[in-house]
């Protein structure tokens, strides 16, 4: 049975508001000198736009799981490519029933098919064989009966009512035709997925090579997190935070260090990952100096094409490129740097596997509190659910245990009233 | 700050109905001679009764992701660790303020801190230094004044109001205390927590191992999907969908190959496979014959706890355990075996990663069709969601291409009046 296309591109995954979604204005970048702050959808749309397609490469299917197709599969054969039994029966010639009703239907059972290859090969008007669910058809055959809808007598059998063509099988071309198309290009491959592709035979398939991510921290104040601080120093979180990221949404992290807010020292780090990698993320340490630094080198070395994105409290965020590397600037505070994954790199990461739509799981979920809006800019709450209510978690932006403290997010819209406790609201999960 | 162990436990991810399931009843092996058919949320107490938790191992924090925490983890220290500024400001000993509105307040400024190691340890009553977002506030200063509230001259700063202690800061202990519970043991690891692991300087956990999974796959008819299958035969499938399943759930399958329907050859395999593995799974060929051939042969070898599941159409599902080992015998048609490892063998690999709770995402959305209700069993059906509406996907059991044609499953309980077009369901999702 064919399966029509169109279903795949639009429906079967939750496509979130930003899917498909392409550049409608200009881009920032392009429009003015002034980068300066971009709205959330914006934001997505220039990554999403400039981000370019990792290359293929061909892997056995099954360690396809969580990729992307990047070739449209077509069954080569029809499967099952023989009509089946689809229960234990008799295997007969549907027209010799069909007056079964006014007399007796005696047919003369010649053999028995097991699954597997079979050894009775053609059926005859006026007999039958007996069959196993799974089992091969004789030629002539054209429907099963059960057992329970005949006598037998030893080799007679009774069939006591008119059976239709087609009763207990699976045509030899129900599953797939030949030809048919069964994934296209862009589909994102699950377990069940696997196993359609091993039973059309295809052990191999073409994909989307994983996208190699450089990852860059930066920040006076940092340590690796094996040392032990000093007073005043703080272990470096965000590499791992986009490491484990990363690794999860199907690329491949390169971690390239940490900078102690060293522009030149910066600008060759950049230029070198941008070598190596197919995108790169610069996470800045908290203070406003070390954002420009990142901006300042992107500026440097390629093109920025916005500092901020207007969802408060996580607002720098630079988006650059150089040559055709995407490089993009986070904020450092790891609970914001985590929003801005979610909520932006995700949609990079997507870009480059070449892939139209992407799960974002939503639910519908009555709130414990107010929740306020901003008149200027959507506002982005976190919250946990517990009790199937979602609890807005508040708290100051470099404090690191709220990132183990939420479940998802809340988007408030710029300018709505908000919403009140009990209202329900639709939470994005993480 | 601590964050309260309860929540985790019960709240923070969706706990489905199953969570925390002990068996109510006596188990049905035990209690008869006939295991019979028991209903889905029954065989999901046996598997997670009898299952056993996988031993452990330690390893490092940036691999742990999606692994189960197999030890409770404790702040060895005060995160940050010392008073921290969450903006760029003047760090002052609030009590110099207090009556700032009343008569001028003059401090002198003595320098500037930046992030990372400070020069300016102590700060002496009437006595400001300038500080960086994330720098760390001498001794005896409590607050940090933004330069917006002050007037600026030279080294000579004046706090336009008195301000409180702790303001834009960070206090040393605020995000974690020395002795704090941060993960409870069973804690499945997500990107996020990776990071805040490394923000306490665990760079190494010890965490469940992987369970491993044999995997046998049984039918005359079968012959890998290499192959080209003569007329008659079908290639299998089951053990490429088993397989992703598996590993995407975070265990460690092992194929053991095809049996083609002899008793002794599945005995041999399976005694070899519970010699290496911590579960096997079985999936029969698509007839009666071949499920029960597996039931028999772990009935020989151990203890059978039942032979089917009450939910239509794919009742035919075996549990029982050969020494501690947990076998489960899985229906042949490929769409019904990933039923059951939705429904059920996810239970089995969450219990032996000792997970107290499984994230299972569930949507409440429109049906286009009607849905009615068995009166002996719940019904289970297949989804596709599109435009935010669920259809119903019907078909043959033995068809494969179903596998690729569904979102996720709507519950019809047994006796219910079912479901009508227009009603909003909950749909689990794969």
């Amino acid at each position: 049975m064919p399966i029509p296309w169109t279903m795949y591109q639009t429906g079967t995954r939750w496509a979130d508001q930003f899917l498909l979604a392409k550049p409608e204005k200009q881009l920032a970048g392009e429009s003015s000198s002034d980068p300066g702050t971009v709205p959330l959808d914006e934001a997505v749309r220039i990554v999403r736009s400039i981000a370019y397609k990792t290359g293929t490469e061909t892997i056995p299917t099954d360690e396809a799981d969580g990729r992307t197709l990047s070739e449209s599969i077509y069954a080569l054969n029809d499967i099952p490519g023989f009509d089946r039994a689809t229960m234990d029966g008799f295997a007969i010639i549907s027209s010799d029933t069909a007056d079964a009703t006014s007399r007796s239907c005696i047919l003369t059972l010649i053999g028995s098919v097991r699954k597997g290859l079979s050894s009775i090969s053609h059926l005859y008007p006026g007999q039958a064989v007996s069959i196993q669910t799974g089992g091969k058809l004789p030629e002539g055959a054209d429907t099963v009966v059960l057992a329970d809808d005949c006598v037998v007598q030893g080799d007679r059998i009774t069939v006591k009512n008119p059976v239709p063509p087609g009763c207990n099988i699976i045509r030899r071309d129900e599953d797939f035709r030949k030809g048919d198309p069964v994934y296209p290009t862009g589909w994102i491959l699950r377990p069940q997925d696997i196993a359609v592709l091993a039973s059309i035979g295809r052990i191999r398939v073409k994909v989307r090579k994983k996208p190699v991510i450089g990852i860059i921290s930066t920040g006076r104040e940092l340590v690796p997190s094996e040392s032990i601080p000093k007073s005043g120093e703080v272990r470096e979180v965000n590499s791992y935070l986009v490491t484990a990221f990363c690794k999860r949404q199907g690329a491949i992290p390169v971690r390239y260090g940490i900078i102690r807010d060293d522009a030149e020292e910066l600008t060759n780090l950049i230029e070198q990952a941008s070598q190596e990698c197919d995108a790169i993320i610069v996470s800045g340490g908290s203070s406003r100096d070390e954002h420009d630094i990142t901006a300042q080198v992107i500026h440097k070395l390629g093109k920025v094409y916005t500092e901020g994105i207007s969802f408060a409290p996580e607002k720098r965020t630079t988006i650059g490129q150089i040559d055709s590397v995407l490089v993009i600037g986070l904020p450092g505070h790891p609970s914001a740097t985590f929003m801005v994954l979610t909520l932006v790199v995700i949609h990079l990461l997507q870009a480059m596997k070449g892939s139209p739509n992407q799960p974002v799981y939503r639910k519908f979920i009555r709130l414990t509190d107010n929740l306020h809006a901003s008149r200027e800019s959507d506002r982005y709450i976190r919250v946990t659910i517990t009790d199937d209510q979602a609890t807005p978690v508040f708290g100051k932006a470099g404090l690191i245990h709220m990132l183990s403290q939420s479940d998802g997010i809340v988007k408030i819209p710029a300018g709505s009233k908000g919403f009140s406790i009990g209202d329900r609201v639709e939470v994005m999960i993480w």
